[in-house]
């Protein structure tokens, strides 16, 4: 068996997120469906972000293992061209065996972009989130140093209300401590551009971390309340989630070698 | 009466250009129609650039002269909200009497964008041509200086067939003399930009240009040619027409006192 890893981008626009699911188009679905049609067998992709509806990715990291001895060159070129627009293979290559796209990655950079001057940007609407009012950049500054480090992230998790059981929303608790290493924010010609690294991230992180940051911004909350809102554990008392298109997978960085991890 | 300057930004993908055409959908019937509901009168809407359909603007400046005494920020801001998210307002302002978006203009500058590498870009497809071939930049340079400068330029205008008598044909060669002040070619990750500054441009003249390049490019012809090509006046020796969807009106510069003009 041969491990291929592919490097894609996309306009997540039209595509409910990366992964399968039942009668909607993700990127999984389509990425695969022109894959084995390629390869001619059925394969299992791992990804290494599972990146929600509506968000982009220019850098989303894939691996499958394979019986196929196509070139990863010549798999890259039919791929793109059986691909439609919004969905491109920027890179394939053979990886070692003990590579995997999801498991052997150490951390993941998603950008959120924010555009705050008075008018809307038709040429990037696709791509940011407008926010038209007046924003202390200090002050969201301020409030970024509580988020970094290794915290339960439990209140800038989605909440997807009373329908789990207790135990499951127990277990959600137990695995939502997540490492944010990097977050930085800063602003260019009317946009606000922020860098978030973490080891991982929970399923709307970094939007609500957005939200909150941004009810830091406009003043409706102090720097000093997101310490607060982190340790309430509590998804209530965090700020909204921003939409999915502000959204982009950045880059995924894996350790120098994945197979003496 | 006053004149108000308006600058307006839109994404050209879903337009059949800047000016009002019978059955079609264009930029100015879109702005001419919002903009009459909230002034309550009929205006004549004059534009420093007319557009071609799929063509985008950054930067398109627009007047009319109004008996309506809305204060230009209001204007503005009641444009935005009835505005479709592909056209925007980015600034509105009292202009002097005597300014006239199109005839005050002293020059136009587009960019031209070109993906130059061997995968498409889904975030950025809506904005640039995609030629996946090795392109030789240095080539291209040098057949620009040929360009640059006073010159009958019919070989790169719209040719529109032997439906046009001699005589139109006649004034049309008798207009289609221009001057390019500055092209400049350059690449950046991936990407070929070329700004092109004229005091005015033929239909087409910046897509035929590229296309013109671009044949230089690829070693179709060589940088000398453009030189007889530009002396031959006539459509068919140039190159292809690129895609609209790569063109972008940039900027346009005004005399600084266009009532002294």
């Amino acid at each position: 068996m041969r491990n291929i890893k592919l490097i894609i981008q996309y306009d997540g626009t039209s595509y409910h997120g990366w992964q399968i699911q039942p009668a909607v188009v993700t990127v999984e679905r389509v990425l695969l469906d022109r894959l084995e049609k390629i390869i001619g067998e059925k394969v299992k992709l791992s990804a290494a972000a599972r990146t929600d509806s509506g968000v982009h990715a220019r850098c989303q990291v894939i691996n499958f293992e394979t019986t196929s001895s196509i070139a990863p060159r010549r798999l890259k070129l039919a791929l793109n061209s059986l691909l439609p627009e919004d969905i491109v293979v920027a890179r394939a290559s053979l990886a070692p065996g003990g590579f995997n796209a999801r498991f052997s990655a150490r951390a993941r950079i998603y950008r959120y972009t924010i555009l705050n001057r008075t008018f809307r940007s038709p040429l990037d609407s696709r791509y940011c989130y407008f926010f038209p009012y007046r924003v202390d950049l200090d002050a969201m500054n301020r409030a970024v140093k509580f988020l970094i480090g290794k915290h339960d992230f439990s209140s800038f998790q989605a909440s997807f209300g009373k329908k789990r059981s207790k135990s499951a929303r127990a277990i959600e608790r137990s695995n939502s401590v997540r490492t944010i290493e990097r977050l930085k924010l800063f602003s260019r010609a009317g946009f606000i551009y922020t860098d978030i690294q973490a080891n991982g991230f929970l399923t709307y992180m970094v939007r609500i971390v957005m939200g909150t940051l941004l009810d830091v911004g406009r003043g409706k909350i102090l720097p000093e309340d997101v310490k607060e809102i982190l340790e309430a554990m509590d998804r209530q008392q965090a700020g909204p989630t921003l939409p999915a298109k502000g959204l982009c997978l950045m880059k995924v960085i894996y350790l120098a070698n994945p197979d003496r991890k």
